[in-house]
């Protein structure tokens, strides 16, 4: 069948083959919902990794080439965050080949520019999302150039240059280079291979809700708690809830508890104050730097994800994110500040119960009784030594 | 039931609560022989990680504390190497919770120590093992002492007292650390948690061979491809694969090919040179610092492993190491050096295919006929920046 893109504001159709990356209104493309087909059983007989809900990605039931791009990504753990958060569990998110959730995206873009006869990408990151998407390009073999902020980790450069990716350092900020990389992309009529734009990384990203369905035996939790920047873990999972939704295996979508910085939180705002579109912020500087995403391109359809699915977007201050940084550590889960957002949250959001603000909830989230999973989405591995100090900056995840 | 310690010259037993580490003859103690019981239907019906083989580890099947310690460790992806190298299989133990395959041993050896009760454990590393170690003692609840050489990578240290350990830092070498550890052990009567003398790490190790076993459905590849240095992942998978062989799963054990860096080779060249011991040599230096181990405690137990399986142990140069690392890095996996090992030992091996030293294996290793299956073992995040630069030092692994 042909999977077809369709803008989120307009519902103009494109051929993802005419390599659009925007619709000509300017809106946000998604990938047309399709039938999936897939069940617990199938899944089950097969080997770990997110290939097992392959009925439920946009390919081809001829294509076979993931087979050589998979890195194992995926069925990571779920584990019980303990005595003190009963019915609370940690997705461990950055047991990942390249250490953090963004693989699920990378490697089913990547796939997808395969068997498009893709040979040559562009997109733009200054963190995981590149080093991801050159491991995956590599594997493909497919050409990746990343255009990043000069001010991007050394570390992160030199892995993707070890990838093979050919990195273009951009003086300006991280928007700088994303406009440097579409202005290639639009002069030579590209892949556009980006993490916010490509609709392909979400219907990646989705198969965070197939494994935790998988793992809640079926069901699903009541809360989904994430951090959110560019919205990759709400959007993603949202839509894997649609997908369980329409095959009838799920009668109802988990909450989605947003977390964002309280120094960068332009959605926060935008879901407080009831607006459907988020105006862009100024970064004041978090070391969640991961999520600092003053202007998320996708920011409409998440407050509309979050609104649909009876959730919340709250945010966490600095020292709310160092002490759950902390804690984590303490009980041997080694993550990146931004991978500590969503553990603040749900301690901010436990203690705001009563908080009127909130109330768009269909009902509090009872500790104990409901269940709740928390994203751990990246690897304490990856944190540049710098990154444990408060400073602006205008990375994306 | 009970499990024991045995000696592996004099076969004097012990009771492991006696937290006795080395026999009195100077022997290094293993677990001895105990009835495993376990199949491929029941394990396949279980969520992925090694506890997924519980019945083969040493624990009374009333404890199950392990369910609060376990990080989801284990069932590791096995890629295909790709189209150059034919039936050759990649094992990516790195993708572990704390990134590399000591967390094996370090699971199961920190829920032992929980279930004998023990509070306060002491151990000596100066690398992937004290982080692993340190990460599962504090989720075993389990104070961790580690004795580390004051010149081990501040990094790798930052993360242990992360973790809550408590960690002594050493003037001298990493067997001056050692030395430290033991002293403090035989003083105070605590539990040496060594990854070294420790028999429990080796149990937890040998859920490497299971998953293999598994991966395989059943079967067992013609041969298995491990970095040696002190030799946690040749004794544990010959250990599972003896399991294995016990309860009549398998019919034979794969032969063990073990690689060392030419520069710190002590068994490689005591296996050439037809002895039973190996004899210490001078480190001169190499990338594969895990391996690094001049004097390997368990020489012995190695050696006889190794040709037991009719296998072989073979040296790689520097410049090997560094191509494997960036062929790897090429096909997308990211490797810490140490981990580039046993890829370069398999084409060395290939080379070498009539060298007469080599002669011990029953028959050369058929490319595309038989099958091979390469440990790698530890993630390229975890290496330090100056790790690429060729050095001398003492560091374990």
């Amino acid at each position: 069948m042909a999977f077809q893109f369709i803008c989120s504001i307009c519902h103009q159709k494109y051929d993802p083959a005419s390599l659009v990356w925007r619709c000509s209104c300017g809106g946000v493309l998604d990938v047309a919902p399709f039938p999936v087909h897939f069940s617990l059983e199938t899944t089950q007989k097969r080997f770990a990794g997110l290939w097992r809900y392959r009925e439920a990605l946009p390919f081809d039931s001829s294509f076979t080439d993931w087979q050589q791009i998979t890195m194992g990504e995926g069925s990571t753990p779920l584990l019980a965050a303990g005595a003190a958060l009963p019915s609370v569990f940690l997705k461990v998110e950055y047991l990942m080949p390249t250490s953090s959730y963004k693989d699920r995206g990378a490697v089913v873009l990547m796939a997808k520019a395969r068997e498009l006869g893709v040979r040559r990408v562009v997109c733009d990151s200054s963190g995981n999302a590149g080093v991801a998407l050159a491991a995956y390009a590599t594997r493909a073999g497919i050409d990746c150039e990343v255009y990043v902020p000069a001010s991007a980790s050394a570390k992160k450069l030199k892995q993707m240059a070890e990838h093979g990716a050919t990195v273009h350092s951009i003086q300006g900020t991280r928007e700088d280079a994303a406009k440097a990389a579409i202005a290639v992309v639009e002069q030579e009529n590209l892949f556009y291979a980006s993490h916010i734009y490509n609709p392909f990384f979400f219907q990646g990203t989705k198969t965070y809700a197939f494994e935790i369905w998988e793992q809640f035996e079926g069901r699903v939790p009541d809360l989904l708690v994430v951090p959110v920047g560019n919205g990759t873990l709400v959007l993603g999972p949202y839509y894997g809830f649609q997908d369980l939704l329409a095959a009838g295996l799920i009668k109802t979508m988990p909450r989605i508890l947003a977390v964002q910085a309280e120094n960068c939180a332009p959605l926060a705002r935008a879901f407080r104050e009831g607006a459907e579109v988020a105006q862009p912020v100024v970064n004041e500087g978090t070391i969640a730097e991961g999520i600092a995403i003053a202007a998320p391109a996708r920011n409409r359809q998440i407050l509309a994800a979050i609104r649909e699915s009876q959730g919340a977007i709250i945010t966490v201050a600095e020292a709310d994110i160092v002490a759950a940084h902390r804690e984590l550590a303490r009980s041997g889960l080694y993550v990146e500040p931004t991978a500590a957002v969503a553990y603040a949250g749900l301690s901010t959001y436990l203690r705001q119960a009563d908080d009127p603000e909130l109330s768009i909830r269909r009902e509090p989230f009872r500790q104990g009784t409901q269940t709740a999973v928390v994203a751990l989405t990246g690897s304490g591995l990856k944190a540049s030594p710098e990154s444990i100090l408060t400073r602006p900056c205008d990375h994306d995840n």
